[in-house]
């Protein structure tokens, strides 16, 4: 599997908490171009951040800002979508294959659990990971190897929810379908890899610990 | 709609980001019974609170608590269940039958989607919400009707993906099945109420801004 971690470029910081640990931090400093969503370019311009784009409905951005970044700001105001959506769509559109969101957890619940289900709609256009303070999540929708460790946790969430099955987790998941959030999380990998078999729409967590 | 917040009388502090919110802290004030799901004790304590109950697998208590209150440490180490749900079932066996759950956000998401997913396999036995920094969920299984205000931040989340319908949201449902978790996501109520007609197991978010 294709390591993203290792080769970042663009990152986009969500409107979520603000980066904390030190990976997302580290892949916000090594990255070779950064998109704000809407007002998450206030704290991050404030930390001494540059943004390369500001993209979003931009309700959320500061008077000041929006005046001393008038010239990378990207309003959107399509209702149909959330600012993290556009904001991978601008990417998308700039051809950036590889993109990892800080940032996309850790506020309102329901921006949360939006912004983690919509990694799931974004994979047929891009390589895409999310990294939090807590773990990374990774969208797939064939059969996919992940690098782990033996005793990483990893938790298994179904969008779409077909059956679904799994080598070198401690809970072996065999042809099973989960119909509930919870049912594929709290596993652990038995090894230094494991493997998802899936056909459908799936978001694998590693905690980092 | 019965209104817990008005009648709190059990809280389950969770193992999650300890409340800052006034709201979720009112409720830790005003509890009568509260119950500690295994590490939570510790900060709970700290900040000099003194709980009913601690439960959960009790493997991230501290060895100074868990000998200072080892008469209400109730250790439970089934691996089917989480810290929070067995600490709903410990208060539902002492007849608790309005439970108010706070800090079951804000740290690994994959906790924090277990948590929020798991109150709709509780309404069977209590009447439970869960009370977080940004919002509340409230998990209902038939048509309910909620307290609300014109502007409120609205979000629905369907675990069984039956057909649901709303009243007065500005994006209203008519017998559809949301397929997505944010399908349902970043509503608005128009007014003092709001309803919605369901038949399975759905979580409703109303955000405090």
């Amino acid at each position: 599997m294709k390591n993203l971690l290792s080769s970042i470029s663009t990152v986009i910081i969500a409107n979520g908490r603000f980066p904390t640990h030190p990976l997302p931090l580290s892949c916000i400093e090594s990255a070779t171009y950064i998109v704000c969503s809407d007002g998450a370019a206030n704290e991050f311009i404030e930390k001494g951040g540059k943004p390369d784009a500001i993209v979003g409905d931009c309700d959320s951005i500061s008077n000041e800002n929006r005046d001393l970044y008038s010239d990378i700001i990207h309003p959107n105001s399509d209702q149909e979508t959330n600012d993290l959506t556009k904001s991978v769509q601008f990417c998308i559109e700039r051809g950036k294959k590889d993109i990892v969101i800080v940032g996309g957890t850790g506020k309102r619940e329901d921006h949360t659990l939006g912004n983690i289900s919509l990694l799931a709609d974004y994979i047929s256009d891009v390589n895409i990971i999310m990294v939090t303070n807590w773990g990374i999540f990774t969208p797939i929708n064939s059969t996919t190897k992940f690098n782990s460790y033996k005793g990483e946790k990893v938790s298994i969430f179904s969008i779409d929810k077909v059956q679904l099955t799994t080598e070198n987790l401690k809970y072996p998941l065999m042809n099973r379908a989960l119909n509930n959030w919870w049912e594929g999380s709290l596993n652990e990998s038995l090894s230094d890899s494991f493997k998802i078999h899936t056909t459908g729409r799936t978001i694998i967590y590693q905690a980092y610990k």
